[in-house]
């Protein structure tokens, strides 16, 4: 709460004619399940919130608990656990059926509501005069994955989202562990869809996907559970987040090679199992636009071969209402640079 | 284009829990007609996009060339061409009122359609099967005032849009003369509703709208145009932006002591007229959350008794999707000490 800039470089420029109008600066952190960083642009030891870029980590308990498998959860269900989904009618029921499976009703949701992500989803609620409910908050199946954890242990489902419920204390302590980090219970903010959320830094956080990839570091039944979601989710892309957007697109094109998962306030993170590595991310500024842009530059970078899927996430257009290309999203001078960098060291 | 920092401090923080989370940095400007800087923040030459902060000087040749006159404009038509509208039905009416007393129709117009930021109106729009048209972009009155401008003078209506277009010709001369400043052809860009946007620096900006305010410094025609626009603006403040929106808010709260009007990408202007100051603040990511927040601060430093009608504009909430409060946008150190010597200067 300083009044000094953060001092982290500028990562995307939003240019429109020659100009560039707006910048986001930002942090990103790559490194391997060992914690030795391929890549560290800007602060990553800052403590940040990871929002929804760690709802795998946070569904890990629906699998190591057994939860998973005592009511025959499907890949569907399982990688809606891990979504922002978008409230359309596919994610709407695979919550649905996830809920049913543990004997829960969609009223134990304690996420709140909000209007689909999805245009269309949005559309038919409003034809239907209907107002969006919980399960179509995109945190619904995280809830609802966190619902079925309670319920296969025996706990009181009600109150699941609070910070001494069972189930979070011991998500807390697999992403601790996991990350290898602290949680330091005075860095803990109430998430958007109202459990916490802990700060820690992009550092931790990259090697925490680097484990999450690869299994390397981490308990034998813990690296079995990361397997299975990224599966389910390599399996079921569209349930991790919707048609037409970011993740989705990614994992469908680059799986089983790339797991990309997005947070609220600029938060991005990765997996790239086959090289070991976890990305992390944070716009300093919370703004969406620039993180997708980064995550596609690094991981182009990184596995040349995915540059032409990737292509379509590379190039950031700026259009006018009338469709008529006016500007660009860019990736700055130092993103570019380090992303050289970051290619001749991995064509080593 | 550069990779390095813009260097500008932190102007907001978005705190969730005991961390800031998330910032904003950015530059402003408050100068008197005289182009004498009361508080520069930040790097206050570097040119910016104004965007639609400067509608009312965009519509200051609706006034200039008698077309408003001719066409017997109401305070309603003239608030709309400054507007960054909602697309409600008052909105909608008024731009169709504009179009019809120049005998023109809404097929004129250039500026693309979007949805309309008003809900309600979204929401009517569905339930009626319709798409959106270019009337309900928030910038149809700004077009509407334009194409009556061009009707006026005799000139072809079609192609107004474009920067050699005669009436786009003359609203540059027009921002040129009031800002005190040359409009580099290079520094041109293409606005979202596809007319030009010319980057000025932040001294210049809130130089033009010291000078729209008190009249000082501009030729008495113009002096007088300006004083009409904003008249309108005070007498019929839901048709500059809409009910619940921050420009409107304060225009109803504050009149006729204080105009604001927002611009996309972080842009935010605001004039003074019996302090016959100007203000012209840019947030670098482009974040509109935080302008509002900044102008607020602002006029409140140098208006004590606006503090208690922008209360509600002063505390920032975050809510979760239970309307939980988790967090707060709050002004930056560096913001608060800048109000700090702002308000004493002011009360020497």
């Amino acid at each position: 709460m300083t009044g000094a800039d953060s001092g982290n470089p500028v990562l995307v420029e939003v240019i429109r004619g020659a100009l560039a109008e707006s910048r986001h600066t930002g942090a990103v952190a790559i490194s391997d399940a060992h914690g030795r960083l391929m890549l560290a642009l800007g602060d990553v030891e800052r403590p940040i919130y990871p929002r929804s870029a760690i709802k795998a980590m946070q569904a890990l308990p629906l699998i190591e608990s057994g939860a998973a498998d005592t009511f025959a959860l499907g890949e569907d269900e399982l990688a809606v656990a891990c979504a922002s989904h978008s409230g359309d009618k596919v994610h709407v029921e695979a919550v649905q059926s996830l809920l049913a499976k543990a004997s829960l009703e969609e009223s134990y949701l304690a996420c709140g509501a909000h209007w689909p992500i999805s245009e269309d989803a949005t559309r038919t609620l409003i034809w239907a005069r209907e107002r969006p409910r919980a399960i179509h908050n995109n945190c619904s199946g995280k809830h609802a994955g966190m619902l079925a954890t309670a319920q296969h242990l025996g706990l009181e489902p009600r109150g699941y989202e609070r910070p001494d419920h069972p189930v979070q204390v011991m998500i807390a302590r697999i992403i601790s562990e996991t990350c290898d980090v602290d949680l330091d219970p005075s860095r803990m903010g109430i998430d958007g869809c109202s459990v916490p959320t802990f700060a820690l830094p992009l550092r931790a956080l990259a090697r925490g996907f680097a484990r999450l990839g690869s299994g390397e570091g981490l308990p034998p039944e813990r690296a079995s559970a990361a397997r299975r979601l990224f599966h389910a989710c390599f399996s079921e892309p569209a349930h991790v987040a919707g048609e037409g957007r970011f993740d989705t697109i990614v994992l469908r094109a680059l799986a089983p090679n790339c797991f990309t998962k997005g947070g609220a306030e600029g938060v991005h993170c990765a997996s790239l199992p086959k090289l070991g590595l976890g990305i992390a991310l944070k716009i300093d500024d919370g703004a969406k636009r620039g993180t997708e842009l980064v995550i596609s530059e690094i991981v182009a970078a990184l596995i040349p071969e995915a540059r032409e899927a990737l292509s379509g996430q590379l190039d950031g257009e700026v259009l006018n209402w009338r469709g008529t290309r006016v500007g660009r999203i860019a990736p700055s001078e130092a993103l570019r640079n380090a992303m050289r960098a970051l290619a001749s060291e991995r064509a080593r």
